[in-house]
């Protein structure tokens, strides 16, 4: 296993407050465009700016199928995570269109699909293994497959251009493996973290809880991050905690998604807590599990819309308003340069 | 003044039912995308199909000055109004920098500043007055005044391209206008529904609202809509009105940025119910009284980010959300087209 690197401390009280300074002196009353002016700090303390500036924003999809689906933790069967991959690379799933919408890149990585695909544009194949191993027979996956998964992450990361990263997923199956990570790294109770995943009725949550609960029970030893992750799964999972990883030491600006990505970036800041300083959180999801799972990462999100289908969807929708963020940096006049009066002075003559 | 047109009803149950099948059918767990998904609808109904393209979407920003802000009621002084216009004429402002990232036309309208402007592109004279009268002495406009400005509303959204329009404004001392509509049209008490505008500090909430009070019994018999907004005023809230019925009877969609521009949708729709069909609520503002507002109307609105400024720049926050919605209807596959199984199928051998 890679050393984890050392990530540092990007908190930087000057620049925040020569950011918070810019951000008052704009042409605005003071604080009145809300949780935009948080989000206009970060990108900025990310950059290490006061003019932040987006340029090639990559979404990275990565995919992966899930031994515990053929327990019936799913509404869906297991191959639609393959057909998902071709809908991706076809240009007809959400996240395709979304990313065409907003001029983002897109990379699908499958990352352990039960599935032979072609090689050809916009994909990577970085497969482990066709689909973890059943994690109530044993752990999802071996230590060395964990690793080869991170690594594989970081890899691809390194080779995409840009400065925004943004996380998708795509693993009939992985709702639970965030479920079971949450459960685990933040000491919750499984009824309170699992949901109806892509369409599960109460009775089917019932079952996949009772599953879960076994699997946790069957795991209970596997307390530390990597552990947690072998044991759980998947390696999509542990691809996006590769990719953060890299992200935030490259000082990318991490757009997260929902459930599954945000799985992602817990696993990686119980190893790396300063991963969190790199990453803006682009919504609420409708699976349950997710806003305890931010609360637990103290993650306020931007967009609240009830949201539930993962791919980068989320983070999709949310970009244009970190583009916003750093406009309103760039581009804004500020009191002075406008001529405009504040509320604390004499208007200046009306000429 | 000119008879309120009927505006019809597109409730159309057919349209609906196609719609929701159509989303029903994208390669998407079934509801998964949330409230994008009543977005889409929404939009659909208005334009009357179910692949809806917004085009030369239009931002209008009506500026006016208010008598009451003499009485103290802003932080501001009045020649911000007019210093702000010449701001969002030279692109500085909130509102023009957001307009310019998403190419959403921007047309300035004065309707009634205290300050004389040159003539130029991207602004509109539709002066009635320079600022309402003062309405603890009197109405802060003759009905004949407001009819104008309504007829100006109209006249200024037949002469503007596009399909989709954008509610933005400008005037110190409007929040004050909007709370008595509000208190009045909505039967609500006017300590609920009065904040802090640009940036009043607690005792002076406290005397603005002292002032609200007086004027709304000054004003006691001004229950009608028409004659609500005579009398609190204000010039660029009655012009919006107009802009709102008209666009309504174009079946432009219409999007309703904050507390100012929803209390001329709030007028709007005591005169014509059905122009609600055609709105898009953008945002719930940090203003006090906006939340209770928009629940008067019934209204869910998109973002929720704590905005207090105005000017249209939350409505031009929430407008990509309302292009992805056009691209989830028009580009998504469908689970036939893209050969995805459904939650309900066996999966297709896999090739």
């Amino acid at each position: 296993m890679n050393p984890i690197t050392d990530i540092l401390d990007i908190t930087q009280p000057e620049l925040a407050q020569t950011l918070q300074h810019a951000l008052d002196n704009k042409t605005k009353p003071l604080g009145s465009l809300g949780r935009m002016e948080a989000l206009a700090q970060r990108i900025g303390l990310i950059l290490g700016t006061t003019a932040p500036e987006l340029h090639a924003p990559q979404m990275l999809v990565c995919a992966a199928d899930h031994g515990l689906a053929a327990r019936g933790v799913s509404a869906f069967p297991s191959d639609v995570t393959w057909q998902m991959v071709e809908n991706f690379l076809a240009g007809g799933a959400a996240v395709s269109v979304l990313a065409r919408q907003h001029g983002i890149g897109l990379t699908v990585v499958d990352c352990g699909v039960r599935h032979d695909f072609a090689e050809r544009d916009g994909l990577l194949i970085r497969k482990v293994a066709p689909g973890t191993a059943d994690a109530l027979e044993g752990p999802a996956m071996t230590a060395a497959q964990c690793e080869q998964a991170i690594d594989n992450g970081r890899g691809v990361v390194r080779g995409l251009p840009g400065n925004a990263l943004l996380l998708g997923e795509m693993g009939i199956g992985n709702t639970s493996a965030a479920s079971m990570l949450l459960a685990r790294l933040g000491g919750l109770a499984v009824a309170d973290v699992t949901g109806a995943g892509t369409g599960l009725d109460a009775q089917a949550v019932q079952r996949k809880i009772e599953i879960l609960r076994d699997v946790l029970a069957r795991h209970a030893d596997a307390k530390a991050p990597l552990d947690a992750l072998a044991a759980f799964g998947g390696f999509e999972i542990a691809t996006l905690v590769g990719a953060v990883l890299q992200a935030a030491e490259e000082r990318r600006v991490i757009v997260v998604d929902g459930f599954i990505a945000t799985s992602a970036v817990l696993v990686a800041s119980h190893l790396q807590p300063h991963v969190l300083q790199r990453c803006v959180f682009a919504h609420r999801s409708g699976e349950r599990g997710h806003a305890l799972m931010l609360a637990h990462l103290r993650a306020e999100p931007l967009l609240d819309l009830g949201l539930r289908l993962g791919e980068g969807s989320g983070a999709a929708l949310a970009w244009p308003l970190l583009m916003s963020a750093c406009a309103v940096l760039r581009e804004m006049a500020s009191f002075e340069s406008a001529g405009v009066s504040r509320s604390d002075e004499t208007a200046p003559a009306n000429p």
